[in-house]
């Protein structure tokens, strides 16, 4: 069985966008993965069909409605669906790459993208939805963060990457950043690529791509070293 | 001037994609920002145009070449062109939403997004990319992480959102998630609204709403406390 995807958003026509192309793309097309979408405003009330609504207490914005969540993801996801289901938000627990990969061996997932102030709170607690972050920033909308989910999950299902990439870096145990990488040719600019990797010691060239991506760890992300491995990106980066 | 984004990629059909609906897309038609596109492989070497090679020191993937980019930012970014040059990339400083208020006073930004195994570390140094990393997960590319970035830019330019959402949660000083929302109806599913928010009496919706927004901070994501205000989402979550 696929990984299937099923986006509730108010914007079907945003997908499958960037996931239609490239390395999803084909994973979509050869049925690797599966990525369906359900148009919020089918289940909207009244005339309008309309979804939100202004919030309880006051303020700005709009709320999308419990009630017409409620039915699209039942209809989305009927009883006996073991999919997750995830709602994208900023206040979510923060994707990582080990969440990706739990859910890459998963069958698929439910996501909802969330649009204007917010959702109910009471759809997440009635339909048990797990808020994801893709990072501490704001969007306008729920629906690119999926297709960071997406394409992070798809790029990792058996077949999508060919041989060449596939387990590409497993021997790296420790969370660490990317070494840097150089290519042809071997002078650009009045900069050569540093001697060890044309050196053809495979022994050093190992220890000194270990010792750069400890390098720009430490530089760069110090809380990576602290928060150990496992919980981090880990042996993919 | 409008903000005006230069995106150099191999995959120039993904764009605008998401970024043409909904808020941002208002946003391009309206010319409150731009959004260019240029193909990198436009630049590429030889009959094939070839763009990456393999890595110097053996390993999986490919490299994308530095003299191919060195081309490609020249072409699309001449002397003199003041905007910053990005690099989407897992390595790179995590994004947050002051980076995108810095980003988003400016006059637009060039952005590089990589493929393959990575970029030649070479152009990263002579062009001074600035590499900005959207999260802790791996992607198939860079484009996808553009369009984040994007969103979080356009979405926070002057005009494009309607006074009606502008300087929503101004008045949090602290880094704090976003409190719960509520909407109609006032009871769904066995499931009532808060007595509070239904009170009428603002100084007690207001602290229910602060005491919530910590404590789910304070639940979730007990780091945005250790790292105060300022260096995170802020007022914007």
């Amino acid at each position: 069985m696929p990984f299937r995807a099923t986006v509730l958003t108010l914007y079907p026509e945003m997908f499958p966008g960037p996931l239609g192309v490239s390395l999803a793309g084909r994973a979509l097309d050869r049925g690797e993965a599966v990525l369906e979408t359900r148009q919020i405003r089918d289940f909207g009330r009244g005339r309008h069909r309309a979804v939100d609504d202004t919030p309880a207490g006051g303020g700005a914005g709009m709320v999308l409605r419990a009630d017409v969540l409620a039915d699209a993801i039942d209809a989305a996801s009927p009883e006996g669906d073991g999919r997750p289901r995830l709602l994208m938000s900023p206040r979510g627990r923060p994707l990582t790459q080990s969440f990706v990969r739990e859910l890459a061996a998963g069958e698929g997932a439910l996501i909802v993208c969330g649009r204007f102030e917010g959702v109910d709170e009471r759809i997440i607690e009635a339909r048990g939805l797990t808020e994801i972050s893709i990072g501490d920033y704001v969007l306008s909308g729920g629906e690119i963060a999926a297709m960071v989910l997406l394409d992070a999950v798809i790029r990792i299902l058996p077949g999508v990457m060919g041989n060449d990439q596939s387990g590409v870096h497993e021997s790296f145990e420790a969370p660490f950043l990317e070494h840097p990488h150089y290519t042809r040719p071997a002078e650009w600019a009045g900069r050569p690529i540093p001697e060890v990797l044309t050196s053809g010691n495979h022994g050093a060239i190992e220890r000194w791509r270990r010792a750069e991506a400890e390098r720009l760890t430490r530089e760069r992300r110090p809380d990576l070293l602290r928060r150990g491995a496992g919980k981090t990106n880990g042996d993919d980066l």
